[in-house]
């Protein structure tokens, strides 16, 4: 690790001190945004970020900016951002990574006296997760100008921007801030990199997400009384039609996710043939042509079954979220980034998760690393990611920093 | 029908007036066992039994039997019966039928001058319907010696038998009632013999019934970032042995009962790999080499699914109740009738559905007729069998009565 710009014991050190804030039992954070807490982490990332000789910003959504100054007056910034809310359960790593990594870039760009052409800043960005305040993701929301700001609720009564006074982060309309592009390393919060056994991963883009409630209405009948061969069994249709489905996507495409979720069996009495099944649909995939192939596929086979199975079938849509692709350049210089550091061709992979980088990538170039997470936990405090793991990321991430911050070779 | 030896008409009649007992708007009928519109019934049923020159008595669990003395003073009675009580949305069919059926039959055996040598007798059974007092079928139970009585549960504090005094239908222990043979009408309560466009059919026997509770415990996960491969998803097993199953059941035999009519998904969220399903099982065919059988291969198929989904699999059975079957003879004496009545060979079926004489068949030889029920549906305003339908079957339990009054031939 002595060949590395940047510091795996000095971040991990700043993880495991801002995990104090709000720490809960077995190693968790519950670090809500706006809250006394959220207060707090500000106040230390400030500090820090101070100390490593930076000028903090904050805009009207709360989020933080720390910047430190480029060779060039005039050149465009280059943001590394994430979050440092929790989950009410929630974790050390998920969003913290994301911002401490920033500081020990800029922390080890100080001590090896690197100066880059243009500015390179930290971003902390407001309400992530969404626990206090509807929808998650606010403050890059409204950073991208897509935050629609009547929408915002808050829970138990709590209102956003009195709560950003209330903490002393209700900032100014950022002016001169323009960002040449944006890179954020989060927690993979799935498998794929643990089961390929690597430390990190390039993320292509976020996926889509569409819901879909799916009725099935049959007949309530007598569980003993009624034939197989007479019945409209909502339930049986039901199974059969997930199974069908869930064989269809694997066919169709493998980064296809396909979930049923939640289930709603009516009248759910053990010996009554259930008239009534709903089936709650979670779809998501990078790419809208696979969604709308994978939604005809749902449509045709939900009828086949209804006939098959004398039930009326109805597909409702109930959310859609487009999917984002990540700039390619971006994308490229995390690839050189982690072939000079690991050695190795990395792994590419979607983002089945939202993050502030899917409103990032709607303004200026953006792009996102994955580290590995131990059987995918997120959201819980059994979140966790090897040291090692971090520092390479950490690494990667520095190195396509400063490939872009330094201008075109 | 004046070829009929009953009288349809006056059946149906004694029918709709009894229905006026408890009338709930939409035709319906509430009449819980020993509540005052029970009493009600009762008096009125034992009124037309007197005046029908019958004997009255009634047995410590409160069945009333009515006797017609037959030429024979030494001879043993030929039993018709069924149930007055209703449930709390009931109609008017359900029990009712099988007692005012049996009247109709004495009435007819009156007015034609007709003796048989052995007595007829019509039975009332209590509580068939097991609405205010657990478990039900208690009159029955208690007659053929298998109710614990310490098991009886009465709702909101009742007690049965302290209800029983409460309406004058304690009676005493009965002596010389021995039983020739048991015969009781019933409305099918499903859509056999509509589908098959007859009035009756003999009932072969009473299934058995088993309830299980399969388990399927796989892995909660996210369902954006866990790739469909990578998954433990207890829904997706449950839907795919479901499916498994109910293939499995009409291979093996057309007249299983498989249902799954309980279904619980934890934790039921939409976007989240469910990591916990439960099915509640509801099996039922009249014969337990085919319940032992469909077992057998409840338990490959689970084996095999969790094997395929990477979950682990269990069954619990909680619930046992044995099939029974109706004698042979009076199936035979059945079916003369239905022949000589319909001039067409009937139609066979088997009873997914308990009744009082699942508990007579433990003593005597027994058997039963159903009668179409409009789309099978009872414990329902409802409910409905055509007049024409009731008339058929009346004559057809007359005769095949007549048959085993009067001795072997």
């Amino acid at each position: 690790m002595d060949k590395y710009l940047t510091n795996g014991d000095r971040l991990w050190s700043a993880l495991m001190e801002m995990a104090e804030i709000g720490a809960t039992s077995e190693d968790g954070c519950r670090r809500l945004s706006l809250s006394d807490e959220d207060r707090k982490a500000r106040d230390l990332f400030a500090g820090w970020c101070r100390d490593a000789g930076c000028r903090l910003q904050v805009d009207p959504f709360g989020n933080m900016f720390a910047i430190r100054p480029g060779t060039d007056p005039d050149a465009p910034l280059v943001l590394i951002g994430s979050h440092l809310d929790t989950q009410p359960h929630g974790g050390r790593f998920d969003g913290v990574l994301g911002v401490l990594a920033g500081l020990e870039i800029l922390r080890a760009l100080n001590d090896a006296g690197i100066a880059t052409k243009h500015p390179i800043a930290i971003a902390n960005w407001t309400n992530e997760e969404g626990v206090r305040f509807k929808p998650g993701l606010t403050g890059s929301k409204g950073f991208a100008g897509v935050l629609d700001r009547a929408s915002v609720q808050g829970e138990a009564g709590a209102d956003y921007f009195d709560e950003l006074d209330r903490i002393g982060y209700a900032g100014q309309r950022l002016a001169d801030f323009d960002i040449l592009a944006y890179y954020e390393l989060h927690i993979e919060q799935g498998p794929v990199l643990e089961t390929a056994d690597v430390a990190v991963g390039i993320v292509e883009g976020i996926q889509g997400v569409r819901w879909f409630e799916v009725e099935l209405q049959g007949q309530d009948a007598h569980a003993g009384t009624t034939p197989l061969d007479s019945r409209s069994d909502s339930f049986m249709a039901g199974a059969v039609l997930a199974s069908r489905l869930r064989d269809g996507a694997l066919s169709l495409d493998k980064d296809i996710r396909f979930t049923i979720g939640r289930v709603e069996v009516s009248p759910n009495s053990q010996n009554t043939v259930p008239g009534l099944t709903t089936l709650h649909i979670d779809l998501r995939h990078g790419s809208c042509a696979v969604l709308d192939a994978f939604e005809q596929l749902m449509s045709d086979t939900l009828a086949d079954v209804a006939t098959q199975e004398d039930v009326q079938g109805s597909i409702k849509q109930t959310m859609r979220v487009e999917p984002v692709e990540f700039d390619a350049a971006c994308q490229g210089h995390l690839r050189q980034a982690a072939q000079a550091t690991t050695g190795t061709e990395p792994v590419f992979l979607p983002s089945g998760a939202m993050h502030d980088a899917s409103n990032l990538a709607t303004m200026v170039p953006s792009a996102m690393l994955f580290v590995q997470s131990r059987d995918g936990i997120s959201h819980n405090p059994l979140e966790w990611s090897e040291p090692a793991h971090v520092a390479t990321a950490c690494e990667i991430l520095a190195q396509a920093v400063l490939i872009h911050a330094n201008g075109p070779v």
